[in-house]
């Protein structure tokens, strides 16, 4: 039986009432045109439940109906995951679950419902005198069941883990509208398969996660931030390996940045100043958070036997909160400059930490290859094997004509990846962008493995369909 | 069709060859008798392969002519995961799988075969000037694949987490022979479904792990170690939040332990003399390691603090390595004074780290409640929120009598711990001993996934039939 528009606004609006329900084409630009702005399809409607009982409602209706759902939270993916494929899906947005259901600072976690924003998240972390420590750019937009069903990354994993990692429970409405009750503040539970975990990072494939109970930290007292000029890759990973021995996790970002990103922001007047009085052709912004109890100075001790031994040319140790901005902005606004110097060509991959220097040096080289002129901007969480490895276009070129040969530098770089036993999505997951790519790359078993999980625990397909397996 | 043990074992030796195959019941002793010597069910046969492919091959035959096997490696579980059930079932032994695939301190993992003693992964760790902090009682003889089967915690959970947090990536054998390969060291990869996490823990049901590449962390410059007197669980927790908030990830283990299981060490000659200079109810074994580029001192300056804000009434930081290690043995032989002072009752429970002093408090009333005189021996990670929840028999009881009570003590525990939103398998897992208890506690949803999982990835239910969902 397929529903029409009507019929579905008709019986969203009898569950949820009117003021719950967009069945306007023209009222929901906002839910299905994406950040990237390359999933053009529309959606039946917008279903917007503020409780879980709400969520379940419709999934009970969904499932019964047959009627597809694409779970949204704050509609900042990258990869499309979280809009329409095929034009009949009805978006279900989290985005009234808001609240706070719990926070024990002295415990170390809070409970919140998955539509809270990540800026939210950290302001109650904040305001109960902790930290909730992932950090994305799109922190003021994205949503807790979002970030989790996406297993967001950021500028700490290298510390602290993923979102993965800083979840130790969930709540989740499953395709057939049960609700699976995961919220524990655990950290150690070995009862059964590991849910959680299969929830998180699946995309709103086999779930819509409702709520999280999520890690709390404890502040550091200080921030040691440093600017550093290192001759290559190479260097940087040796800086790292050394940087790493001497302060454990306490390590809490180390991010390797190119020069030509750092020209870009000053030609474009988004950095005010040249950050750095020498020149080099790379550099490596790293931060130590220094507990409360512990003594500062690690940061420069290291360094000065990292310059000792040529490793690090010349840097800067932040000597203010306004320089440890400074340095940070110049590292958040890579991506950002990449558009005002017009057309670009990403990747979010990953590759083991050690093989770094190989991934830039033959990803560049295979890239040229296929593009001469185009300009690699490689970026990003060294310390997590993680780049942003993009490329502007070649100076003054069409920028149309140069992402007509966006598939072959793709092609290109890939291999590189995955010849040195790496990702190709590191961090934004599959959505509908990458489906192809997941078939060609994956450990077949693995795949095969996904769709009988997918066809176990949404045996009707409702959920997100087409997304990660295709 | 039913094969007899003689089909069997002439068929495994036709895959392995005879000296990779124990066909003889009396020979098998070491395999289906475990080490609480609980279970005990014959096996048809042992399958001892020395590769991969060998596995493969035994589980491609087992599929086939429908034949259950039990996967173990190092048989030390506690619930009866690794031991047969039904009798009819073949032991896989990974024992033979041991081997070190590749080592990289730099970027800080190594992949090692399943069949690696945890002792022997120690050992790799070590000679490459790094750590792999999983210490559990049993890793002598525990080996990688069991470790992760059953997702093995110990005693510095609480600041490098779980064996499922220290594990890359796995490649596993499934129940028709197909072998998972998913071993990466990456530490971002959001390439589909979390399938490593949901092969940790699941006890050999889902696959038999085969290899593994586990974290390695930089070893710490040094310890500060301190035994601490505290008046009560309760000023234990406020003690924990306060040194959690100074050292933050620096601060590894924090143990609490009861009178009685120091009194009993002293009693059994297992200590030599008091560790502590004045009596106190409860002793916090509290350790803190230090970076190679920080300083000491962390644990002294909040000792102060703390005992100035009366928290701990006494206490002594180790001044040596052997003084570490005696307050180390002091916890570490906690359970087996018990063993040695009579019949006891064990629970291996969790709860949020918060809810620890109303689980000693409530949990022990409701004990004695059910068998007066009974004798509380709580100790373990408090940080974690997990305690051993240890009884032992009342002084110059009947050890069978009191043993013979030992379903109604389980049964007023258990309802403590969940009545406090806890677990009833914090580390040990659900093997055979506790499946009907999971059915009782757990999430139905939660279980009917777990079903619907199990029959998608082992439809025919040939991998560890009866563990864990019974």
């Amino acid at each position: 039986m397929t529903l029409s528009r009507d019929q579905i606004v008709s019986a969203l609006t009898q569950i949820l009432g009117a003021e719950s329900v967009v069945g306007e084409p023209g009222q929901m630009t906002g839910y299905i045109s994406e950040p990237r702005k390359r999933f053009h399809k529309e959606a039946q409607a917008v279903a917007l439940p503020r409780t879980v009982a709400e969520l379940q409602a419709v999934m009970e209706w969904a499932h019964e109906v047959g009627v597809h759902v694409v779970p949204q939270a704050g509609n900042t993916g990258l990869v499309g995951g979280q809009v329409p494929l095929f034009g009949d899906e009805v978006i279900v947005s989290i985005s009234r679950l808001k609240g706070v259901r719990s926070v024990d600072a002295a415990a170390g976690h809070m409970t919140l419902d998955a539509g809270t924003t990540l800026q939210e998240a950290h302001e109650i972390a904040e305001d109960a005198g902790m930290m909730f420590p992932l950090y994305i750019a799109s922190q003021g937009s994205a949503r807790i069941g979002g970030v989790l069903g996406s297993n967001a990354g950021g500028v700490q994993v290298l510390s602290y883990g993923n979102a993965r990692e800083l979840c130790l429970g969930v709540e989740a409405v499953l395709a057939d509208g049960s609700i699976y009750k995961g919220l524990n503040a655990l950290k150690k539970d070995n009862m059964g398969y590991d849910i959680k975990n299969l929830l998180i990072g699946s995309e709103g494939t086999l779930g819509i996660i409702t709520a999280a109970t999520l890690k709390l930290f404890p502040k550091p007292d200080f921030y040691e931030t440093a600017l550093l000029n290192v001759a290559s890759p190479e260097a940087a990973l040796e800086l790292f390996t050394q940087l790493r021995a001497r302060a454990g996790s306490t390590l809490t970002a180390f991010e390797l940045m190119p020069r030509i990103g750092i020209d870009l922001q000053l030609k474009h007047g988004m950095a005010a100043q040249d950050p750095s009085a020498a020149d080099s052709d790379w550099y490596v912004l790293a931060e130590i958070s220094v507990p409360k109890g512990m003594g500062g100075g690690a940061l420069e001790a290291a360094l000065e036997d990292a310059m000792g031994a040529g490793i690090v040319t010349n840097g800067v140790i932040a000597g203010s909160l306004a320089q440890r901005e400074t340095f940070w902005t110049l590292r958040e606004q890579m991506s950002e400059v990449q558009s005002r110097e017009g057309a670009s060509i990403k990747h979010d991959v990953s590759v083991p930490v050690a093989a770094v220097p190989q991934l830039i040096t033959l990803g560049i080289a295979a890239a040229e290859a296929v593009q001469p002129g185009i300009r690699a901007v490689a970026f990003g969480h060294l310390g997590d094997g993680n780049i942003h490895f993009n490329f502007s276009q070649p100076e003054g070129a069409d920028g149309k004509a140069f992402m007509e040969g966006a598939e072959a530098v793709h092609e290109a770089v890939y291999a590189v990846v995955l010849e040195l036993g790496g990702s190709v999505s590191a961090e934004h997951g599959i959505g509908q962008l990458k489906t192809k790519l997941l078939k060609q790359v994956k450990d077949p078993v693995a795949l095969s493995m996904m769709k009988s999980i997918k066809s176990a625990l949404d045996p009707k397909g409702i959920l997100n369909p087409g997304k990660v397996l295709g």
